[in-house]
């Protein structure tokens, strides 16, 4: 009897401790639903507001974001959902963390956020400091350069024109600027406008304005009726699960697609040199596509053979979801990629890269912000709540749980699931069909359990840092009813 | 005796007046400048730990945004500037105004600041309100729809985006989609990818992300080594000062062009046709280069003979520096423009349209964050601010001052100076060329003004919307100074 109740008050403790570290304990126990359909009755006014000033056809409900806490949105028809999308992977520390919400109850950093600056003109005096407590403490191994934007589409685009500047500064030596190319350029041609591009795989997704959408390919409707530039593009790794009883397929799939790559690098030698490489670590948006560290390390291998830039997209799998800070550091890289991109979690855009990548005059990387002080506050707050909380090993733990059952799911339920694959707690699985992921979505969201879908196919999983054991055993045990009722 | 009294003490109780409805009763009487040169000692100190982990080649000095009040900014070396550049023309209300530092100092708001959602997919409660009764009351007249963005490339490469498409379903018709034009698209070729074209103009300054550069002309510095699609650039009218005095002249440049951008809508008819044309209402960057009512007018008769869009960019324009709050006002047009984009002053970016530029399904116009609540919340404070203390009628009154005193200087050193021309304070002056330029804008600097260049021969002056009279009598004053030292 004594050892029983000491067991549970052993239990309660390790509870309350464990809530407590990962600021979790305002959280209710599990998620609520209280309408019939999601968007219940209130979401569905407020669309008809929005509605009259700005497109809502991607609208899945409103929000109430001062209600809302940790892992747990809450839904203005009082809705509770566990939520493992989190704004589309955008939330490191889940909703309202108390760290986030001390941030600008503080006259210093309230005068950071309403004098914004034009950083790359007239940086405020805390900002070097920033730079090198926050942002260098994180910066990928072997990359001290930063250069701050403001989102992924930014980032990534502002990376190709840095990879561009030095391509062709490598080609120019140190010969000075001719006329000629200082006024072509100024008309669109070259060769001061070269013919250069940017090889990317099919299946990417690196952003939406015109250089970022001519790398992106995971969906005709983001691509229809915009003009492009013709860059190369490669196939993807297109692996068979589980992968150790697919090791052959998968290496060929790898062999495949570098050998398309080195292809595509020859013929576009001669009408629009490929400059630089672009690829995701895990494809986010085409379908939790993964390519083996193998494949990795050789990309890097023939971008060096041929001298081009590889350029890492960390936009969504960067901040921590894989287990790592950066999940290209799964990869075992021979030295660090060239060009790492960021946002999202990060709470702003940007770039790690070395010295090769800082334009040689000023002015030909820059804009009028370049970035946002503001949130490089939050960003701070963030990298401390992470190592204090111990948050990559908590992502590894909660992980393995998630991935486990999902498995153990894909086994019970061979007939409508397979393919369960990831790093971290940034997961994903396949369903038999597009309909029949919707319809999971849909209902698992009327079980309480917030998810998105990537590719055509496949579920993924995107909980904040903060997600738990108990958090991933809420998310199965829920996931187990709806499959049940198929 | 009396009398004289009498008079003192309603200049002082005007002057206190007039500095309280505009916030500027806290700065100090005037600049003061303590080092030989800026950047100082603890500028150039910063600069140096900046420098190992970011370019600093267009860092002018660094500020202390905690002790920068109102019109003036201060910098760590203990010198006051009157910024009459203010970050590039981004700060509607000057530094630290009061009304700005409440803003976070209520709880809902903050939580809006530090739960930042995917707006497309999760708004929160109050977004359909908070687009109502802020981004609808600025809209220009007849655009009654907003589309969200984050800076001013990314306003204006969606807003191409959006033209692209409205162009497409145009010669679509209520055709459905073909799989050719599905599966092109995701290789980036045509007629999926579409061979369409923007149309600008040289010394336009549209964005540097690689749509927007494609129509950027203003400096080879920004484009040089960067790829870029081959979009028609027709010339912009280049005037003679004073206008009055030169209207022959102006009015064939009016025509040289227009007739120009007929042609090229010809010429590239067979090629990239024409979706769209984007202009600025007076070319910032590229040298407020101005045009006059009738141009635009003329121009806005050509789009809609052609069934092309037009698009104006106000995002240096925007946000009532002209005396209107968006500088197309002055134009009379025949109806509103198709698209207006915006950033800068208006604290995110974005662009007003009508329905017809609404995308007919979801996610074609899309990113993860479109916008930023926490940036909604500090327009909503600034557009008050505007209209409480009628800061538009507070513009036209300064910017008479301003400018009539630039035109006296002008007469006064018609060998350094010459062509005063703009609207409200959002004014420019040239001088004999480049280095004399820089010369001033550098001497200018040591007097206590910071200005700003632009073209090859220009200084703009962008002051906030609460500089007065009074600001502008300290500026011709310094401005003189440095005029009669040359």
């Amino acid at each position: 009897m004594r050892s029983l109740w000491l067991n549970t008050l052993t239990k309660q403790s390790l509870y309350r401790l464990s809530t407590k570290r990962y600021s979790t304990n305002n959280e209710p126990k599990e998620p609520v639903v209280k309408t019939k359909s999601i968007p219940g009755p209130k979401s569905i006014e407020l669309k008809k507001q929005l509605d009259s000033v700005q497109a809502t056809g991607t609208v899945q409900f409103f929000a109430d974001y001062e209600k809302s806490i940790g892992n747990y949105i809450y839904d203005v028809d009082g809705n509770i959902l566990l939520d493992v999308y989190t704004q589309i992977s955008s939330v490191p520390l889940g909703y309202n963390h108390p760290r986030l919400f001390k941030v600008f109850n503080n006259e210093q950093n309230l005068k950071t956020l309403i004098n914004r600056p034009a950083l790359g003109v007239f940086p405020g005096k805390e900002w070097p400091d920033k730079l090198h407590s926050v942002l260098s403490s994180i910066a990928p191994k072997g990359l001290n350069k930063i250069t701050t934007m403001m989102c992924g589409s930014c980032s990534n685009e502002n990376a190709y024109k840095s990879i561009f500047i030095w391509y062709q500064n490598k080609l120019r030596g140190n010969k000075p600027l001719t006329e000629q190319e200082k006024t072509s350029c100024m008309i669109n041609i070259p060769p001061g406008a070269p013919k250069l591009s940017i090889l990317s795989f099919k299946g990417a997704f690196h952003g939406r304005t015109l250089g970022a959408l001519s790398t992106t390919h995971s969906k005709y409707i983001h691509k229809l009726d915009v003009p492009s530039f013709d860059w190369p593009i490669a196939s993807f790794p297109e692996y068979k699960y589980p992968l150790d009883e697919n090791v052959q397929h998968n290496k060929k799939e790898d062999e495949k697609c570098l050998s398309e790559v080195q292809d595509l690098i020859q013929q576009y030698a001669s009408k629009n040199p490929v400059a630089g490489i672009v690829v995701e670590p895990i494809q986010s948006e085409g379908g939790d596509n993964e390519a083996s560290p193998e494949f990795f390390r050789s990309l890097q291998a023939i971008c060096k053979k041929n001298g081009i830039a590889l350029l890492i997209d960390e936009v969504q799998t960067g901040g921590g979801s894989t287990g790592k800070f950066w999940a290209h550091e799964h990869f075992g890289l021979d030295g660090p990629p060239d060009v790492v991109t960021f946002s999202k979690k990060l709470q702003l855009g940007g770039y790690f890269h070395n010295e090769d990548f800082l334009p040689n005059e000023p002015y030909r990387i820059f804009n009028t912000w370049m970035g946002d002080p503001g949130k490089v506050l939050l960003l701070e707050e963030v990298v401390k709540v992470i190592q204090e909380e111990k948050l990559l090993a908590n992502v590894d733990v909660a992980g393995k749980v998630l991935k486990n059952g999902l498995l153990s799911l894909e086994k019970e339920f061979p007939h409508i699931l397979n393919s369960t694959r990831g790093r971290g707690t940034f997961l994903a699985i396949n369903c038999t069909n597009t309909k029949v992921r919707d319809q999971i979505i849909g209902a698992l969201k009327l079980h309480g359990i917030q998810t998105g879908g990537c590719g055509d196919i496949s579920i993924r999983f995107r909980p904040a840092l903060i997600f738990q054991e108990y958090h991933a055993n809420i998310v199965l045990d829920r996931f187990r009813k709806v499959l049940q009722s198929f």
